[in-house]
């Protein structure tokens, strides 16, 4: 499968169209940006581990019966992926207050929520990606109170899921960010699933080990993203 | 009905404690705040205005099936009510887009919406009053899940009730903001429903006859308020 036109460069990613309308290639660039890309940098070989987890880690989802865009790992860098309409609400689930949690309810960073929060927020830069409810993303023409519900839905069985893989490998899976998009009528997870998107803390230790330390310049950062890889890849 | 011990003073008003313990006493206050106390001010006869105003939208919701904690009218500036335990949970419904809508998600200023966009706020002064979802909500152990969705009908059928009247009265009610508390194992509309509280656009002119004259420092504040009770006490 072949790269054609370059149809969007992200803040992480290039995606490609390819020869079949159907398919596009998600290309993991080593670029990091953190607060809507007031503060920017690069982590070496981000995009190389990004990729590996991301391909291991929509394997296993697809396996456990979620849909998600994935095709197959190309090569280092590069995925092969369902080409999507990408819905632009970003679902973050929440297991542990952390981030804007903190900030903006006064929760303690660290405490366990009873039940998962579910958000979603409208995917724009220029807004700077600000929360909203599902009254909003109808207005906004985002997407119907269905396939909300079902974002929803799928983002509380993918954390479920999410969860155990990562109880697995010692890591506290704190919080993550989703994308989806439509595809010939269905509803499939989208993006990447990787240390930029999740906040992932050692189960023993409580150790950061995700865009936190790039974001907060706490050092460490490529070691903490290699060795989210190297426990995702085990076994 | 008299008041013994000052429950609390807000921004717009006192509480009272009476001497029977399920009922408290609204005193309206002239003082005028906005951005949450950054600005402050007072209208003249305010007070006496929104508890005018105020008495006659609940005894009108009332008439059409609302619970709310309105008794009567005791005096220019008195309202008594059922003492409830507020829900620190604070419900805007919105018809047409204006304030955060248009500074938040980049919708025009009078964008008339398909449907009503119905938001829950923290209500915390401290935090800024947030936007939050049912998740946080439950969360911050605020409410149940059945108990907001009980809020939401509510607020649904309120808004109903409310533009029907006001637009009888030529006035567009292009948003408003609701609080409501627990008495006696039922949850009940508290509060007041003002030029304060809600944002009013008359029918033919468009001009602006609420709080955000004086949010924005517009003049005829007091003549708009004087104009919304003249309009709400009419027949
Ligand atoms: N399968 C797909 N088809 C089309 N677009 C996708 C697909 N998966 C992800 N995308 C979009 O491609 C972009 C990936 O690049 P990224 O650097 O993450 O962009 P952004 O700066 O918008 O976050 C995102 O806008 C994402 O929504
Ligand atoms: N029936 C009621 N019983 C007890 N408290 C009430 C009742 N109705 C409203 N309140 C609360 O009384 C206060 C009214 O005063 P206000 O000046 O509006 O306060 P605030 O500055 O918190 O908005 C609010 O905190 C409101 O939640
Ligand atoms: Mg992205
Ligand atoms: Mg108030």
């Amino acid at each position: 499968m072949n790269k054609t036109t370059l149809l969007h460069e992200g803040k992480a990613k290039k995606v490609f169209l390819t020869d079949n309308s159907d398919l596009v290639i998600q290309e993991f660039k080593d670029d990091a940006t953190a607060f809507n890309n007031k503060k920017k940098g690069s982590i070496g070989n981000k995009g190389v581990m990004n990729n590996a987890i991301s391909c291991k880690l929509f394997t296993y989802l697809e396996e456990n019966g979620i849909s998600t865009h994935f095709v197959e790992k190309l090569s280092d860098r590069d995925m092969l992926c369902r080409f999507l309409e990408i819905i632009m609400v970003e679902v973050v689930v929440r297991n542990v207050a952390a981030g804007s949690l903190v900030r903006r309810y006064g929760f303690k960073e660290g405490t366990v929520l009873d039940e998962p929060i579910i958000e979603l927020y409208l995917k724009d830069d220029d807004l700077d990606d600000p929360l909203m409810n599902e009254s909003h993303a109808v207005a906004l023409g985002l997407a119907s109170l269905e396939e909300l519900d079902q974002l929803k839905e799928q983002a509380a069985k993918i954390n479920t899921l999410l969860r155990a893989f990562f109880a697995e490998r010692q890591l506290n899976l704190v919080d993550f960010k989703l994308e989806f998009g439509r595809h010939k009528g269905a509803v499939l997870l989208g993006d990447e699933i990787s240390p930029d998107t999740c906040r992932f803390w050692d189960l023993e230790t409580g150790e950061k080990m995700d865009k936190d330390r790039f974001r907060f310049d706490m050092g460490g950062v490529e070691d903490a993203y290699t060795e989210v890889e190297r426990r995702v890849l085990q076994d």
